[in-house]
């Protein structure tokens, strides 16, 4: 990095992803470089080889779950990210835009629908969209989009959207790169409001998912301790609550009962657990690696319950890493 | 059901799909009617309205984890499945060929590559083919399967078939279908042998997968206890080796400690642990359902150490099912 440069933190991109509003809430663009790169695979190798001080990535949604690309990546079965520490976590609240361009010549009728739909044999209880249209949509015969979020915005599409094509987009805002190409004004995305800001697309919907409470939980991966401190002043304004910490284990094949055994390391040292996840270890088939958090950190543990927990761990799991504690702020 | 007819086991199609060989290792055709079904959704509705006696669906894979759409279907956050059970456990070895048409004019030269590969800066370790092409390829431009299978195939991909265009398909057995049509001769589809058989393509390369271990488990489901007996017959001749049962559950928010307190009654039962599955709950971002399997047998259980456990969580989870037992033959 050439002295004087901004640090770098690398997300998954393209630019105006959801990463990449993930990123803008933590890391200023006065202190950082914020870099898009094309996969999750490319945020790891960019932190591990030190080409950035720090990466985020996609961790679960709270519609969809985890994002299994990122937990094989911290199961890091190579050994390839053996530097690599989990140092924060980002929540981004998923509000889908329609965006495209505005029906030149709307009809007086057009904004008149109810948004309730006919009950049908295979729907016999339609759910009913929880938003408007802000325009007519009348003139719309494509839609794009990420699988995701077509089934994300489910009561919508199926409302006010009928019979439009539907053509899948490997991002929500790549969706809007290829609608703002558009010369026919009929093509729409779904997608969030900065991709369509920075294409010059107008808004045609907002918040057009199903769910109010769509969220993604993004994870901050660095080498620590080269994360400085700077970031941590960027959330001095949000409330702490606490900390956190993952741990992803093994557990032995032949002896039963070795999963409990682990897992009850943290009941023993009075620590709630958060989540458990468990992918593969492709050692032999239908044998895992366990990824678990738990409330507590591992350098702010004044009444060692866990360093009690890890220390415990390290005697029954088969193999077992610490990847990482945090302050939460949410 | 009209009487006489062979009663009916659906599961996730096309015709000559894994789950297809999954069902015809356990449901033998002269006693069952094998129905293929577009969806895993399909599976579990046809069961729970009693269109079916049985389903197959998958539910995980040794390599790539496991198969959400069942967990969810399982999960049955809105009550539609409240009838079914899982009643058993099929696995099926997961070998993918190189299916299309051989090459009419094969150069002597073109069976004498050695399989290795040169190392380069984004691959400096390639892995060697574990099985080489059985005629030439070189006549091969066009290379059709489902994204899984060409994940699962790297080291032959790309060390015989490089420059190849790839396109994805919906399952491997629609990838022999679309190549089945083919009259260039230059198509190919990574598949397995049935589908082959099936459309009459010739096998140009065989167990091209990059792990030897690479295998699917799937499960049987049912609206207990309308299975009859007769596909335990099936199995007589596997050995039987212990139980299995799957619970569901979710945790009081609120309670600090709550998974942890349900994950001890197996232990405190001394109950094996097999497996740990959860996804979003839906009723709140970032609360979980959690599966559980564990050795033992709700309805073979001398010591009642499988009563004791159930006893146990229904009071301590928050709300939870026990979703079937079933003997192992593996």
């Amino acid at each position: 990095m050439a002295s004087g440069a901004k640090p770098v933190v690398s997300f998954l991109g393209p630019v105006a992803s959801y990463s990449h509003q993930a990123v803008r809430q933590v890391f200023p663009e006065d202190n950082w470089d914020l870099r898009p790169v094309a996969t999750i695979d490319d945020v790891f190798d960019q932190v591990q080889d030190r080409e950035v001080l720090a990466g985020v990535v996609p961790f679960e949604n709270s519609t969809n779950g985890s994002v299994v690309f990122t937990l094989d990546n911290l199961a890091d079965r190579d050994g390839r990210y053996e530097d690599i520490t989990v140092d924060g976590e980002i929540f981004v609240d998923v509000h889908h835009c329609l965006v495209g361009r505005k029906n030149p010549h709307p009809l007086l009728e057009d904004n008149t629908d109810s948004g309730t739909r006919t009950p049908t044999a295979t729907d016999p209880s339609p759910s009913k969209p929880k938003s408007k249209p802000l325009s007519s949509l009348r003139h719309i015969k494509r839609l794009y989009s990420h699988p995701q979020a077509f089934g994300q915005c489910n009561a919508f599409i199926s409302t006010y959207l009928k019979g439009v094509e539907i053509f899948e987009a490997s991002s929500t805002s790549k969706a809007a790169e290829i609608v703002s190409a558009d010369r026919t004004g009929t093509w729409a995305a779904i997608s969030n409001e900065l991709a369509a800001n920075l294409h010059g697309l107008d808004t045609l919907g907002k918040s057009i998912e199903d769910r109010e409470d769509n969220t993604t939980r993004f994870l901050i991966i660095g080498t620590n301790p080269s994360i400085p401190e700077d970031w941590h002043l960027a959330k001095q304004s949000i409330a702490k609550s606490g900390s956190k910490s993952l741990v992803s284990f093994t557990v032995p094949h032949t002896s039963p009962g070795a999963l409990e055994d682990v897992l009850s390391c943290f009941k023993e040292f009075n620590l709630n657990l958060t989540s458990i996840n468990s992918r593969p270890s492709l050692l032999a088939p239908f044998q895992y690696i366990f990824f678990v958090e738990f409330e507590g950190h591992k350098y702010d543990d004044p009444d060692g319950r866990v360093k009690g927990a890890l220390d415990k761990i390290s005697r029954v799991a088969g193999s077992w890493r610490w990847l990482g504690s945090w302050e939460r702020y949410r």
